[in-house]
């Protein structure tokens, strides 16, 4: 990409919101979400509470952002790699869907990740607004690379013509998002292994 | 059961724990989790908030309390009328589970009881010692009533035989949860009917 002349106002303010989702991941990390507070965040950013509020209604929208850049920014990484942001398809989907789970719990039983992401999913429970961001802008793309792979497992005749992709993705994504969630049960590769089985096998004698 | 003589301390005592989980239900519905303070149950239960925090240490103790409480009723009114505690066993896994699901689905959708208990559920994910006393005392013993029809469902060959019971009603129970608490998507009869349906079949071709 093109190195565009930023104004300095421009690179100032981009150097700041950058300064202040470190600020509020950390935080939140160290002193929990309750004890997280605006002034928190602009102390440790080094910005003014006035420069948050200006771009932010409350740490719970800081938050939101910080964790949308996170996933932006893994995004482009991905693409300048080469690599396509999907789930891969080696044609095997019972051996694709359990790789991308396994990652999946590595990544939720990583404590610098866990505990804004946490505080982040605890505020969305409580609060609609901050909730119907969450699910739209971070939960739902994520959600849409297994109704992709579901679907290129339909035509390949890997899952029945008439499922419906976008409900037969939550029988292995959501047991394991409650087990975070609510903390109802331990994670692991074995657990994630024996749920992508049994969505695909089913329950009741073949 | 005889009536005991308890003494009048007694007696008041617990007409003020009523009292109390009553107001705090009751508040947390009308002005939400967040705005809910101890010294508020306490005028609205009429007592003072020193005899709240001689019995609970926090409000998040005080709602599970009244949870564990109202659950308690439901099991006492249940036995009262001579019905077991259980997911009905009419023979058939799937009707049973689809009929429970819905009730479950009417349940979540109905808004006296979804505001308190959502609260519960979002301190849970922020708090782990509220989260492991839901869990144990509230989540599990729900989830243990599929675990039997599962069992049931196992012995008359409906359910194959390998298959863990813990595990595999997460399969339905889990989505439902995840689109309660994160909003995720929309709640109806067709949903679960649905879910029920791909999990005992699988989604992989028969």
């Amino acid at each position: 990409m093109a190195q565009k002349s930023a104004p300095d106002s421009t690179r100032r303010s981009e150097k700041s919101r950058r300064a202040i989702y470190a600020a509020a991941l950390a935080l939140v990390a160290e002193v929990g979400y309750p004890r997280t507070t605006v002034e928190g965040i602009a102390a440790r950013a080094g910005v003014g509470k006035q420069t948050i509020y200006r771009w932010w209604p409350s740490k719970a929208d800081v938050l939101l952002e910080a964790f949308l850049d996170l996933s932006g920014q893994a995004a482009e990484a991905a693409a300048a790699a080469g690599e396509e942001y999907a789930i891969p398809d080696t044609g095997d989907l019972a051996a694709d869907l359990k790789d991308v789970l396994r990652a999946t719990v590595d990544e939720l039983l990583d404590e610098q990740f866990q505990a804004p992401y946490r505080a982040l999913a605890a505020e969305g429970v409580v609060n609609e607004k901050i909730s119907s961001e969450f699910v739209s802008r971070l939960l739902e793309p994520q959600l849409q690379l297994y109704v992709r792979r579901l679907e290129a497992a339909q035509e390949a005749g890997e899952v029945r013509p008439g499922i419906d992709p976008r409900i037969a993705l939550e029988l292995f994504v959501a047991p394991l998002a409650q087990r975070w969630l609510q903390r109802s049960g331990p994670l692991s590769h074995a657990y994630t292994d024996t749920l992508v089985d049994y969505a695909l096998n089913g329950l009741a004698p073949r």
